[in-house]
């Protein structure tokens, strides 16, 4: 069964007291930028240091007692890795992440750090699916999948909620959300969330040139794979096509994909440090540069961009921030 | 007069809608690494990047129709610089702000870009005093001073009024609350507005090496100023002695006073980075440095830090996180 907006309520509920309300932030020189008004949602202000601890914490707080004492296993470039990591430390479930080798040291090491015990893969030549699903068997664990999973949906889909809310709190209407897309577990349950609250709202998924899978799967009215052979600095967003589950939430509420190039990303992930003051990573920031270089109309509207992460490491950011 | 809690009660009224509401930010990380539970009052999110749009807004927000036309004038190492400028834009009025040739580009350009012209002095030459002082009375500007005056430091201290009522939101109590310091505006008007709310919290004051002038000051139970000679990267926190009306504060409500290297600030500023998702710029990362160093006992304590600031060029902030 997919996942609709009261899944997102009762997930809110779960996380209420654990997960962080981050903040939505604006900046006076962002707004003057775009011609309109520009909301930011902090999601790397999350625990873990992005969104995907929400989706993580949802799906593990719901296993039985039996489940948990068998553990979990989870595949991922990074984000999910340490949502699920930190969630299972939290619930006293042991974990073990199947993680690409050259993710992010950062990301490797807070992983790592959550206790969780990780297994390095190469993401060119191996398939985190079949190693994450063969240790998944072996200990008898349950396999927490990184997008296509309900209990993940709805987890993810409470930033949009946060969003509405918040939105309505500032007396902002919201013409447009754009959010960052690797598999879509995120950008379907902000759309289930925010549609529901702004029924006229526009949802876009944003994502790497070469890695825009889901632009191309909705413009071709069905799912298609990424190339295999293309390279981004966003590590976080490679997940080679859209899962299916998602993209039927996707084809529903989506007004379209928008595709960024890393130079763009750059840039936006500047802009950031300057404006905003905040580590945006280069996953984390597609959707505002989607809004930074004039992808979608935003003169005299109220744009939301989920900035979904800041997991990157120094030399990164300070070849992104010395433009 | 100075000013007393109720005077932070109505900056606070009259800063509604126009300031932000900066979150306070946790990190279960740093509450390991400290043995206790750290909040961080997020400033660096406020307007202009830092806490001085508060002081300069109530400030700027009272003057009169006349005043107002025949404009304002400030010095400032930068923060202060900007907080003038960007509340005089608001408000429609003039200003000239008078800063040394060696702050941070980032804080010259943004201080034009809010509008106001610049005037540039030698720091370890000139007096900003006499150079402020001479263009007020030319232009018969209003000097905004930017800690000795009793709205700008009622003004910060809604910074500690925010914190305060954050704290209890989250049904934390204060044990101790770390401040940066330059000239002692912001730690007079956050002691003012945090005993009120809790009168067993102890304050500190925090400053750099070489520019602990309020540290020896409350030890020597006068005013005395550093020695002109000291060096340090944290530009906003140059100020040479406390002001006349904020040290009678520092004397009935802090606990004393702190210092750090520069060393020390890098460190908190990486760590920043890597577990907030935070751009702090050096002077803005004091009061976190001394407690990552253990200058007070934060175990099984609740201790606030403010990160007061994250106005810092790409250049330097690089070469802190790159540790």
């Amino acid at each position: 069964m997919p996942p609709d907006y009261n899944d997102i309520l009762a997930a809110s509920e779960r996380l209420s007291g654990h997960a962080v309300a981050t903040p939505v932030l604006e900046s006076p020189d962002l707004n003057d930028l775009i011609g309109g008004r520009l909301l930011v949602k902090a999601e790397m202000l999350q625990l873990t240091g992005s969104f995907k601890f929400r989706g993580a914490f949802n799906k593990l707080s719901q296993l039985t007692e039996k489940e948990r004492k068998s553990g979990v296993v989870a595949y991922s470039s990074g984000n999910h890795a340490q949502g699920v990591a930190a969630a299972a430390k939290m619930l006293g479930i042991p974990a073990v992440i199947v993680m690409p080798a050259d993710a992010p040291a950062m990301k490797i090491a807070n992983t790592r750090a959550y206790g969780a015990k990780v297994v390095l893969y190469d993401r060119w030549t191996e398939s985190r699916e079949a190693i994450g699903g063969r240790i998944a068997e072996e200990r008898g664990s349950v396999l927490v999948k990184p997008f296509d999973d309900p209990d993940i949906i709805a987890g993810q889909g409470t930033s949009g909620l946060e969003l509405a809310r918040q939105a309505k709190a500032l007396g902002a209407g919201l013409d447009a959300v754009l959010v960052p897309v690797s598999g879509g577990g995120l950008v379907a349950g902000v759309a289930l969330a925010v549609k529901a609250e702004f029924p006229k709202a526009e949802i876009y998924g944003v994502e790497p040139e070469g890695f825009d899978d889901l632009r191309r799967s909705l413009e071709a009215g069905q799912r298609v794979a990424n190339d295999g052979q293309s390279r981004s600095f966003c590590d976080a967003l490679m997940a080679p096509m859209p899962g299916e589950i998602t993209f039927p939430i996707h084809q529903r509420f989506l007004s379209g994909g928008l595709a960024v190039s890393d130079a763009e990303v750059s840039q936006a992930m500047k802009l950031a440090f300057e404006r905003l003051k905040l580590v945006v990573e280069p996953g984390g920031a597609v959707a505002l540069a989607a809004v930074l270089n004039g992808r979608i109309d935003c003169r005299g509207r109220t744009i939301a961009v989920i900035c979904s992460g800041g997991n990157v490491d120094s030399a990164t950011f300070a070849r992104a921030i010395a433009g």
